[in-house]
């Protein structure tokens, strides 16, 4: 055994990310779905769309992170101790992705890695993160490293029964009530740590997670709505002060004028705390359980290491159903290691453009071939990036093999 | 905040159980289903075989344990820090069942729990249990109670899709093997917190994850295996040393001679440290990740408390796909309360017996409403125990209601 000292600093060491090699740019797929100009660019705030082809699944793309994560960093199988995924994308009846990844484990001997699969919506990888740290902070803890994988193929339905039915109207405000009881509990957290009157400006950055980036915007103008709430006469408000002195919480949630205000006066603020974090979401479009770990991955690949020194890094996440948390940490250490190593900005540009009737044709045979037995998938090995697990093919009893292009 | 002062003896402190009301018998099966005598009664070793009807899904038999549990116990939604779900039971693509529960406690004004569901096949209740009491071990720990919550519905495929794909030989294989190396581990921390050469000896009582209760007789002459691999000269195994004495674990997997030797050797000892925990798998049926922690109830039950008092019980949990551990704790304090609070055997003898030709028609209506939208249930509310939650409709966005009995 291993004697573990209690470690000092617990969090995050090292980020990898995964995203499909294909994308759709947004503007264009406005003109091919006939909306107006702007539904998807300024409405939904999304630049272009990432998205899997029938070469992918959540097995692959997993074991596709893992192994570079593990490669890029010159980490040993061996010393992972725990291994837990967050996910909300079913493969397997009963088996857990977890279990899946234990095969890159095989040559190394150590089948004693602690952790499974943990699920609820987009909430699943903070949950695992929890999971891991709370692992490290307890006497179970035997000294090794712990691995947390958030990921999803995240696809919404277009009029069939495969997807997770969504309520759209009941989900946004969903996402901002969550939001609204989080952020109160976690400034009731910041007061107990003996930070004086927190408020936004407690936190150097607020990480969201995020379903398209304009409800990033509306949430990050809720947050200052919340602030306001709880200091209504501060002299930053003063232009609004009479417009909704009467508000609350509850009365709020369906007034378009009071998020607009909030939204204008908090434009400033949001470039400062949260606009950079918002890069792969921009660009790679929804993300599920993965997204907020993707908003970090982007602030950390835009923001230089030496201005991240000692401040304070919120992250808000956010799972339908629901649940949801406000959680920080600080940055302690060089992290521009991570940064070059995750190449964010490089990889993103190295994709390939596809038009939208190539994502409709290939959206529509993962839909109609998705969870098929006796399937062997057609699309191009060329449009995955390299050292990509790939799905080669699915038995009769369901069983998928993989191979590593 | 509660100041949490550092707990000692984290642990399990009440249990509670659900079971469906019905149940059949499983010599009437055998005589119905036209196989031979004994297949399912000798060949198994199951008596009876409680199910689910149309008014029950993983959600209502959740809400009733948890809500008969917090009665009995006397605790209040507020003391409850943290609650996370072990299933296997898939109700909802993205919505957790902890999410479900926590509508008990919104009365409670009590939203602030940690938690959600994690999945691995019939490992779930186990690392749900693992993340609770690190959490509690953990400076995340804020002074509440943890909840964990391990429960499924169990149903074999009859030719159709619904329900996970069972290679049944690979399965008990992949069982054993599990076990072997669970218990390698299990007996390698043993020897680093201080014990001298561990065995089967060093624990008091071993309970398994059951299946069927033949395949934990199995299991047992297995560990007796294992010892014996250990120090295969020791007296206790002179009879068969040199029938076995060129066996190692890959050599013997499917060897059958072996397998019964060491039934035999250990039956006296698989009576005094494993039988007593199956009282309510032979009486049930397999639980999934619920099954280990009803062997547990089952052991509290049939056990006086002034004789578990210091002795240490081992658990071994397995879920396919597979993850599987073995953990020990020891009985510190008056364990009674639990046994009388569960009630067990009179609860077990107060259940309804139906035919099996009822059984098969509940089975089918179960099959072919499973998923439905639109759906109201039609089993009888007469049939559930009283305090049971049931589920009362379905509309046509899947959305599922519930009344208590």
């Amino acid at each position: 055994m291993t004697v573990a000292t209690h470690p000092q600093n617990i969090g995050i060491q090292a980020i990898e990310v995964y995203f499909p090699k294909k994308f759709v740019d947004q503007s264009e797929l406005e003109k091919h779905d006939g909306v107006s100009s702007g539904k998807y660019t300024i409405g939904l705030g999304q630049e272009k769309m990432s998205f899997c082809d029938d070469r992918e699944d959540i097995v692959s793309i997993c074991l596709t992170v893992v192994q570079q994560f593990m490669q890029k960093y010159n980490v040993d199988y061996k010393q992972i101790g725990r291994l837990e995924v967050g996910t909300e994308t079913i493969i397997d009846k009963s088996k857990s992705t977890k279990s899946f990844l234990m095969s890159l484990f095989a040559e190394s001997g150590n089948h004693s890695v602690e952790g499974i699969d943990t699920t609820n919506a987009c909430y699943g990888g903070t949950s695992a993160l929890f999971n891991a740290c709370q692992w490290m902070d307890s006497k179970a803890w035997d000294g090794r490293l712990a691995l947390v994988v958030a990921g999803d193929i995240a696809v919404y339905a277009s009029g069939n029964a495969q997807f997770p039915t969504v309520d759209g109207p009941l989900s946004v405000i969903s996402y901002i009530r969550a939001l609204d009881y989080a952020y109160l509990d976690y400034l009731k957290k910041l007061e107990n740590a003996g930070v004086e009157s927190p408020s936004l400006d407690s936190v150097d950055y607020l990480v969201f997670h995020s379903p398209y980036t304009k409800q990033v915007v509306k949430a990050f103008g809720r947050i200052l709505f919340n602030d306001f709430l709880r200091n209504p006469t501060a002299p930053q408000y003063a232009e609004i002060y009479t417009q909704f002195s009467e508000e609350t919480l509850e009365s709020s949630y369906n007034n378009k004028l009071l998020e607009k205000a909030f939204i204008n006066l908090s434009k400033s603020v949001f470039t400062a705390k949260t606009n950079t974090s918002l890069l792969a979401a921009r660009n790679i479009g929804n993300m599920y359980t993965g997204s907020v770990f993707f908003g970090l991955a982007s602030l950390i690949s835009s923001v230089p290491s030496s201005e991240l020194q000692g401040k304070r890094i919120a992250l808000f996440s956010y799972g339908s159903g629901c649940a949801a948390s406000i959680y920080s940490f600080k940055v302690v250490g060089d992290v521009s290691d991570i940064a070059s190593k995750l190449d964010l900005v490089a990889r993103l540009n190295d994709r390939i453009c596809v038009t939208p009737s190539q994502f409709e044709n290939i959206m529509s045979l993962r839909e109609s071939t998705h969870n098929n037995a006796e399937y062997s998938p057609t699309g191009s090995v060329d449009e995955l990036f390299p050292g990509t697990y790939h799905l080669t093919s699915i038995d009769s009893m369901y069983r998928r093999k993989y191979e590593l292009s």
